[in-house]
């Protein structure tokens, strides 16, 4: 199950690879410091994107889905990296409940979570799915194509805990990310575990803080790597309350300057292809329309198009937006281009897969219908390569430096968590 | 490289076997709770019998070498534990000083030490081999048959460090059982952890001490699971200061004690095997003959001759002997027998291999000259199996009750470390 892929490599990303093989102990050892001072999320995936020349982040989940997707080989290790989660949040569990979406009853999401409730069995834990959807009153049985299946039951609130009948969790693990907000029954949780915390949902979180924390912490791993950071960071700039109906100049004016900035760093890299940005919401929200791709200044007037048909009821953080720059993708699988998602259970990278566009073009959004799922290769020869030793141009799978790109993005999210932690005693 | 095996499956061991699966997340926390007071050493290697009606540990390694033989699947594991365990103890880690066997340049022994010089510079760390054999005068390299090289460098002291010419490791792994007792050059290192600690050395170490710490652990699981400690532990009766030139009656008396208990327990399970005992040393010397095998009360005279044969000259602790009920083992591949031998990293079963003695009786020691090595299957669907799910009598690879057992040796290890460390404060 090793996907074919043809990775460009013009350039950069050579010489990029083989500065962050021969760093590997200084880089390990940043990680270990940097976890000595700041949590890891729960669980995160981090979605990479390969441009041939530069290698970043693009999106960070708190609340991943599609551990289905990975490999039999990476299970063992998701495994372990939970059991230290766990060991190390909780070591007296007995009981572990998982919120899962509402509504969301298609095969890859209840594969998903069918996925978890292995996991975190393996991991020596009775573990039942919780669902906070009023539709589920009963408990439901899915059924999977696979032959397994998935058991949603209500879930039943109880002065500070939730649970199930019969079943007191001591630990709450919320695989939904809250775009619509934080329902009543998981607010004011005070006798349990709930990971990971309420403000890593979508009621919280926004891109641009998440991305100004990557990219402060992109410059320090830069200065390790003796790097420009650019390499391994995207450009960004947020854009507030611009009001839809009326003008959207503010937005028009960050969107050139990125690509302006972008212009100037395509130069000076010698870069043939053609710079574009993408603007997405600051937030992620359950009614609002996906991000677009902006090549020109004539897409412009599409974006206009897209700003006003923002309906007037939406909640002023919709009028957020967050422009960053556009990072195509030189990986491919036949005819369709890829990106990898980078699994990360704790402070550990467990496997990954890549995220695969049939008949995509390379700048596009590939977190559409149109996607397919493939297991990330997990070739021990370059998952885990030595230092000193010269990659041969024949190994695609760069597994070591997508894990050190999604570990600063899950590094990120730790720092942007911090910031954003309601309970955080201020000690400045 | 999936060993076909098979493994008799008689009575007792399938309903154990049954109630270890179902009692998986009791199981799995109370480890986490022993881990919460108590320290698992650095890594470590159980040795497992499966007598068809009972599974027990027969022996535990604090200094493993065979870590090649773990297959490309587990050495991702064991990285990652190892990247717990450098956190645990040394997250500013940036060097680390591997101490071998003195005299071994076999290539099974390179192999090994090949192998775990890999595993910890995956895990981000400079590995260096620093050799206290006064034969290694300068840095010298060994070629291995596969490509790989491994070169062994003289370990210097300097005040309370050891390191090597432009290498000052912060931290020192132990390869070598320290069978010839402690070398000054390991003396007073005060300045770099040390792991595993001198006191778990064979200068130190007794195989009665171990087994009376892993026999009460057995005891306290045994009771948790609901079954008889037997089936998880071997009697064993320890038995001092046998001179040799003079009287070895109470050696004798030991062995009939422990072969009337046997019998007794044979007959309650109604086993119609053949019990017998094993005589080892109470110690590992590297100049101590191997272990005997004691069937009858015939065997008796060859252990006399066995006794006397060990030279006046040998320290008191020669003297001190183990008896130990033998375990017979009932998994074959092909026409060998074989038996489990788990791999484990910090708290970690990280993977392990079938020890395999070609052409072998059932009942012998297998850690001879004419042992092979066969990785140990990797079956998910077994090695983490699902409670609640029946055992299918088609899956003979029993990898979770193995290191359920391999684990119990490794938890006994800490407490038999514990026991023996010099530096412990008395709270008594």
């Amino acid at each position: 199950m090793v996907p074919h892929l043809i990775t460009a490599l013009n350039g950069p990303i050579d010489e990029l690879e083989q500065r962050v093989l021969d760093s590997m102990p200084a880089i390990e050892r940043w990680f270990r410091l940097e976890w000595m001072e700041h949590t890891p999320p729960f669980y995160s995936a981090a979605t990479v994107r390969n441009a041939g020349f530069k290698l970043a982040s693009v999106s960070t989940s708190l609340h991943p889905d599609g551990w289905h997707n990975l490999t039999p080989e990476m299970l063992s290790l998701a495994v372990q990296a939970a059991m230290v989660a766990i060991e190390k949040i909780c070591p007296t569990a007995h009981n572990l409940l998982i919120v899962p979406k509402n509504g969301h009853h298609s095969q890859y999401y209840l594969s998903n979570l069918a996925r978890l409730q292995r996991i975190f069995r393996r991991g020596g834990l009775h573990v039942r799915i919780g669902s906070i959807d009023p539709a589920i009153k009963n408990s439901t049985r899915f059924d999977l194509t696979d032959g397994q299946h998935v058991t949603l039951e209500p879930a039943l609130r109880m002065a500070h805990r939730i649970g199930l009948h019969n079943f007191d969790p001591c630990t709450i693990l919320l695989n939904n990310d809250l775009q619509s907000g934080i329902p009543g029954i998981l607010e004011d949780i005070h006798d349990q575990y709930l990971l990971p915390p309420l403000h890593a949902g979508w009621a919280t979180r926004r891109k641009s803080r998440h991305f100004k924390c990557y990219e402060d912490l992109a410059k320090r791993l830069s200065k390790l790597l003796g790097i420009d950071p650019w390499l391994i960071k995207p450009m960004f700039e947020p854009c507030s309350q611009v009001i839809p109906t009326e003008s959207i100049d503010a937005l028009r004016a960050k969107v050139d300057s990125v690509m302006t900035r972008l212009r100037r760093k395509y130069k000076e890299y010698d870069i043939k292809e053609k710079p574009f940005v993408v603007v997405k919401f600051d937030h992620d929200g359950h009614d609002l329309p996906g991000c677009i791709t902006v090549r020109d200044v004539k897409d412009l007037s599409e974006l206009t198009g897209w700003v006003k048909h923002l309906s007037e009821d939406h909640k002023p953080a919709a009028h957020d937006f967050f422009v960053q720059e556009g990072l195509l993708t030189h990986e491919r699988m036949s005819d369709s281009v890829a990106e990898p998602v980078i699994y990360m259970m704790d402070r550990y990278v467990v496997g990954g897969f890549y995220r695969v566009l049939l008949g995509g073009q390379r700048d596009e959004s590939l977190n559409g219908p149109k996607s397919g799922y493939v297991p990330l290769a997990f070739d021990h020869s370059t998952h885990l390569p030595q230092p000193g030793i010269k990659t041969e141009a024949s190994a695609p799978n760069r597994f070591y430096m997508y894990g050190v790109v999604g570990r600063l993005a899950m590094l990120a999210a730790s720092y942007e968590l911090e910031a954003t932690d309601p309970d955080a005693v201020n000690d400045a």
